[in-house]
């Protein structure tokens, strides 16, 4: 365990870019998630601790000044863990059949797309499917708000056609979470469940492919919020099942 | 129209105190979200432009620099209003019995609380109770979450004596969203469905007061985020009325 405190070090270089970029490394804090991600299965490249924080042989250990520069201690309670970007194959999340996938239409807000990664997951949602314009699941803020289910839901990024040909080839049907659909209850299996961006909506290219699925309000408010219908619709999903 | 330029001018001093202290008086942004409270029930004050936006006579006028020095240009679209805060009586909320109340106890997180305002409209509460140590749904954090529910829904303070006294006064049952609870279907009026905190839930004092509601999920999550609960048990007693 050697003390690093230089910002030229190659650790801390990594990490912050991993941070800012979570493209092929992702950054999970807090020593129970990271533990966790460990336990399942996530690729481990290091674990970094703060100076002060109890740390195993292997583990590398920052000085305080250089691991607050890179995070909150005390979100990460002294622990990140640096790990290879998760893949899934497209094939897995269609390989279920007995839930339906979440698939997210330009939802741009990390906080909403980790709430529904927690939904997903509450729900037992069998993936979640990211379209062009969509927020990463993988950076810190959308982590976050998934409450630890980025480390158990499966998530894989498609284009428009590439989830119409998937869709099609297993059989599953589109439904898109829409004000002007009908208010009959979602389906509890075999099917892609579409929402789109506040404001937007799900994209007229898509609409056109899938039934339109609305959630009863009171004539009070415009709209819903995108993380409040995915937790209405998955949920009344699961309770079909 | 004067020009305002000064910090030491008095509208000015108003302003950045009431979007400090959200107390006596409360800013809306926006000029629609300021036209539909001034239409509604809300008790204006002034309407404070940003130098450039189109202006009324008896707009206050500030320059640019004064105005981004108290708010966010992109989210004010320039205007901003000086309210009264809005005071509802517990007896008005109590006064329907056609739907439910929901009361927040200790909700720390404002945008939480204002999501669950834009909940209350949507599902047609009759008012949302904030009980001690729940942020205030009157700060601008909280305001933007509600998405204009703010200006509809009657929204009270009270301690938890007053609210058992006010619940067993009008006849209204309690329930608590609990994992611990049943899952049978929310009540559609004349109760109050509490909501807790994160982490902790609704506390123990109170919920010795209410019949334990839990919404069924996978054993995948271990809890569900409290606007996520709030939306899946307002929609399911909407759903009864």
């Amino acid at each position: 365990m050697k003390l690093i405190a230089s910002r030229q070090n190659a650790w801390f270089k990594r990490l912050r870019q991993a941070i800012r970029d979570h493209d092929a490394e992702i950054v999970i804090e807090g020593p129970k998630a990271v533990a966790d991600a460990a336990a399942g299965r996530w690729h481990p490249l290091a674990r970094i601790v703060r100076e002060g924080s109890p740390a195993a042989a292997d583990d590398v250990v920052f000085s305080a000044e250089l691991f607050d520069a890179v995070a909150e201690t005390k979100a990460t309670q002294g622990v990140l863990g640096l790990f290879a970007r998760p893949s899934f194959t497209t094939e897995a999340l269609f390989a279920r059949h007995d839930s339906v996938i979440v698939a997210l239409d330009a939802v741009q807000d990390p906080g909403n797309v980790g709430t529904i990664l927690r939904l997903a997951a509450a729900f037992d949602a069998a993936g979640v499917i990211t379209l062009p314009g969509c927020a990463d699941p993988y950076s810190p803020k959308s982590i976050r708000a998934s409450a630890g289910a980025i480390l158990t839901v499966p998530v894989a990024a498609l284009s428009v056609p590439d989830l119409l040909q998937h869709a099609r080839g297993a059989g599953f049907a589109l439904y898109a979470a829409d004000a002007a659909g009908s208010t009959s209850p979602p389906p509890p299996s075999r099917a892609v469940i579409l929402l789109g961006s506040e404001g937007q909506g799900v994209s007229p290219a898509l609409l056109s492919h899938a039934q339109a699925l609305a959630i009863a309000t009171s004539d009070r408010v415009e709209s819903l919020n995108v993380a409040t219908s995915a937790a209405i619709l998955l949920h009344g999903s699961f309770a079909r099942r």
